[in-house]
């Protein structure tokens, strides 16, 4: 169960109106790696967790946190497109402040939202839980949520970059700062699985199952040699139960397809053959 | 430029047909972490890619692979589906297999396949190039390849205890093996590129703009400690740079929000007294 | 910003497992109308509200409590998947319980969500921030909420029929019951601003403004009348203002289109003797 | 079935061209509240109705009304499209007007609908099914045509702001007018409904089964009591079954949840001891 | 404009209720191919129309008819639902008959709809504006209608072949023929616009400004030359202004990519010497 | 399996950058019609193909060529994207080609991709799987590709319309005449297999079956005849098999509907007599 507390968790608010700047955070609130995708991905994972109590509860702790992110950033957005303009485009045009606005501008902001925000991304694209990962799997899961700080991270960077505003630069260095925070916490919780688990997920599939002559070699398949020159293609593999290979060319080990004729009542393509067969019907 | 070889890159031929797993081995061709994804998601990251030409090569290596697990996996559904019944539901009610499998089936893979695969997943969503990371930035865009390898894996081993036919597990052995090494070889990319930049995404906004009294502290908003038990909670932190904090109660530092009334053209809530204006009007 | 306590608001734990049902039940978790919809409806509404305080209040004590729905319906998710059946096809058919359940289960459960609940209606289709609803004007939204709420206590309903399990009924008692006040208290609330406002939105666009001769008028665009016995047709209009007129027959109002040709670069369809033309260049 | 009159049901033709402002207009056209969605949702209301005749009829009249309303506004905005400018940025940069056009024209009007109309919202978003509702219950479903009729006048009115085109306001004007009637349409038929069934959707479940004790109750879930100060926390309850009761703390009712962990074959989270077991195997 | 007839355009009334059927008849309602997307595709290809006349008045003719093929269908599903058996999974595993429905139901039909048809195709998956085609071009888009009525006959075929009940029989052998004319119809109006126009879309593009060395060669992308035997590699080309060639062997012609380093505030993956630089700072 | 050439297939680099026109371009890499449905849709029709050898070889050859087509489309956009301006909106709008630039721009090329190319279309869509064709019916599927390179040329024209930069202009040089012998090739195609099959798809179906009385009537659903002066409307049917009909005032066949009242728990509309039987309980 769930209390609100009305303050936010930090200040969120511009020191002027920049509709057009509202569109572009959006992509932090509502886009694939925007504060709703790691709050709901972190509340699943939390309400589906099996393991011990202790993930759980470090899983829906930051969950909470993430729910008062969005709120910040929905806050901030509605107060970025206070008075925001809407007169029609010929008188936007002798002014280039308004016509800029104009044309900026999201117009959902207006017509759908008056001047609130919205669960979308920076391009109107509406959030959906396709974005959400939530495995049964802890070490796996972990590593979607080390990933969703490092673009969500990146994302709220590029934002800071594109205003000058004080006041919003201000927020995203909290929430900047945040991220580090939660990379760390999940480089933490990997590095405390990986102890127990070793490195390759899931840890309990028995290896004498998987093609091991396949398990550590890098195939290339492109001419030239350039990708030889990386970690992945020498020396004692990650997992310390193998080298990595380098194989140059490799070769096709599988069959060449040839599929069945399809079922008669499917109406597949028919054979050449076909126009006889009907006439002699 | 890319050239076809007829061949398949491994062995995809299953001992009989089976149209009700045909539905399920969908998920690791067009779900979310299937082969599709991470096709395309190599594909866009090389084609993108602004850094120094091994990861260029290396990551246009792995993404042509994948094009061959894509298929190989179409090929093996499109054969699960030979013959798959299409009769009424009455008669196949007397026969509990046939029954079992005109239940079971994804009913697109006759009416709207011909008996085909799909780029879907298990439930018949369409793959979506949401699913697919391409940010620029490699260190964060290989811990998203590492957590679709560790997602993708762990489907494919699940998939493998869903099936008893050796020849559909021979198969999954060896997408399953290759999953072994991407996983590894991601991280040995990671380890090559944490090594130069350090651990936080990304490693160039300078630490000075990020609000650093939050960085480092895991923020408890449940009652209870039972998330202090973990390595995210104390010790060093593991960019090396600080030590973890725990905050027990955390406050709000934010002020309470107090969003100013919409413009007069955006036709929001009226004032209470709204009616005697109108009035006077 | 958020706390969250440990312990359900209501109790979500099934006598037995039912992974069958455990699909179904994704409808009001994650389907048009399930509790995920209403909390980020009541969540943006409230961070957007520039109405008095009472409002905002309102809608986000609301909004906080189906957060918690939403857990609860995980959480029974999760233990109605408990041991679900994962065999093959020919064994479950031997068994006509278990290919029941097998036929019915929702795949994804066991391979991408390791059997926990997922963000998703009982098809599999993800939940999408296109369901929400968040306008800026309080009356309007009101009538949202009520009709989510309308439309979820009936499918709650309807998942109550579907299910023996006492204790799956006992939750869904506790949300039903929840649902009526929901219906009750944005009935309040729209009762309450239909006071002062009128009961057309908005009631802020001056009627001169709209073309009052269609303002009242049922227009009957079909052959017979039985859609002139309703309270629609006849007598005082609701808002006060008119009275219900039955147009027998509609006529058009407006003219027969016809567009202009396109610009030449946009290459639509040539005039009919365009090749001459061409020619003649 | 369906005749077709090739006169507009109201003139829809502009003063002159605005492809700004027909890439807006789509809001009203292919929007989550736009015409296709009351079109789609009337129709399958009136077909699917299994109530007395009046309904499906008067629901049908008023579907076959709003595919004439889709018809006006696709005419509108091929027209608003007439001679669209397709020159590149750097000549649009010299003249501010073209500019402001070339940039806040919706691209696909030109690259995929050649100047004519689709069936998006104004960020380019595809209609979907899923703003539809036909729920077989009719009060329910009538609530949601109130919405749609509520927040379908709001983004009209609003769009009437953000033009100066006479021609447009008519056509709007009419719009408008039109979604005047339907709001009180709705209404009228909503009490109808109510009186013979009660304001509680479905009025036919059994009020014994609900958990009746929460049945009335609003729930603060926030620190401080403005929520109070509504007709939702006191008094009557709009179904005259009760009286609202405001309870001030509200306390969980449920357990705190902890899970079986998953089945072997679901390769979850192993447990802590996990490596040794493995070393003894 | 448009006037809603009562009686459907051909009788839609199965013998008996069938809602595993139902379920797999959506397809043809609401699939890619359905007939709602070919009601929306040629309702805007008619309003976008900026051809002489007889084409938009034929378009609109066929588009007039296709709304009374969805209401066909809808009508049709909406009657296989009767009854619909909505018991537990236990009690229907006894009676594999029952068993058999339950499992192979959409559960939406009965939770979401009430036992209605839906705007979906047969996996649940929403109709969505993006399967339709409104160019402005019409010999492109009439080859697109060709192909939806070639795809929609494949259909309803294959759904003829999955019931017995004659009475959907009936239904459906009134769609297919409706498909035989819909496919004679497009071809004929094509053979029409190629007369005039050549066969290329478009033809209006000024062919020197292609690059006509590669206009009329097959390049062969795979080893072994089988794609050398079919009519597409020899002999005059289609639109009779060149002949087929066959390329063995197509050789790059483009650059190898080498894309410059990323803005400094786009924070991409940093140079190999990043850390001295940060460190002399 | 495939192969990697790291040259392009042709040469694709701007003259210069240019930010607003790479987003227009992304609609023929990730749009409907883009390079990435018709890479897609040949793979999966020729892993599918269960016809003889040389249409598989002929569908995956053309395919192996679209996934070069997307590598040059992308690589041309990550170019144009080159020094993308990130600056805040004021100073933009002093200068004005500036402002053109952020006013035009796609959010996303700098936020999520760092300025690189994404799999979606020009409104920043993402490019779905339910774009692709693939029905085990190659006559079907082949009209489906020609429409689809009908649709893709017609596109790639509007955009060589939009940019004066003769580099860009030489790809779409390339690429439009690819088009040209694509349709060319499908064209072939269709007509090698319509000599054999005849022109209805499918063609295995016993014409008996169809209602063969409306097999080749055109009807006419609107008043006026205009629609009679088409090669659609008379003369022999394309097939060869009739004569084209005329028919002026199609009238009704079926039945008027009337559903049976829904199941009792299904709690749809309660009968109008509902409150009396209520009482009496």
């Amino acid at each position: 169960m769930f209390y609100h507390i009305k303050e936010l968790q930090y200040t969120a608010k511009p020191s002027k109106p920049d509709p057009v700047y509202a569109k572009k955070l959006q992509e932090i609130l509502g886009g694939q790696y925007g504060e709703i995708s790691v709050m709901m991905q972190y509340l699943f994972q939390g309400w589906n967790c099996r393991a011990e109590g202790k993930y759980r509860d470090m899983i829906l702790d930051i969950a909470t946190e993430e729910i008062a992110h969005v709120e910040m950033i929905a806050t901030m957005i509605a107060q970025l497109l206070d008075n925001a303009p809407a007169h029609d485009q010929e008188q936007g045009a002798k002014d280039p402040v308004i016509e800029a606005v104009l044309g900026g501008m999201n117009p959902q902001h207006a017509i759908v939202n008056g001047l609130g925000a919205q669960p979308n991304d920076s391009v109107g694209y509406p959030w959906t839980a396709r974005y959400t990962v939530a495995s049964g799997n802890l070490l796996a899961d972990f590593r979607a949520n080390l990933n969703a700080e490092s673009q969500g991270r990146l994302q709220a960077v590029r934002l800071y970059e594109m205003t000058t505003d004080p006041a919003v630069r201000d927020m995203l260095s909290f929430l900047i700062a945040r991220d580090t925070m939660h990379q760390n916490q999940w480089l933490a919780a990997i590095e405390e699985l990986e102890q127990s688990q070793g490195i390759v997920v899931p840890s309990t599939f028995n290896k004498e199952y998987e093609k091991q002559e396949v398990s550590y070699s890098f195939m290339n398949y492109s001419e030239g040699e350039e990708s030889r020159a990386g970690r992945w293609a020498s020396g004692p593999t990650l997992d310390g139960q193998s080298t990595f290979e380098y194989v140059q060319s490799p070769k096709a080990m599988g069959q060449k397809p040839k599929l069945e004729p399809g079922a008669k009542y499917i109406h597949g393509t028919p054979p050449l053959n076909f126009k006889l067969e009907q006439d002699s019907e």
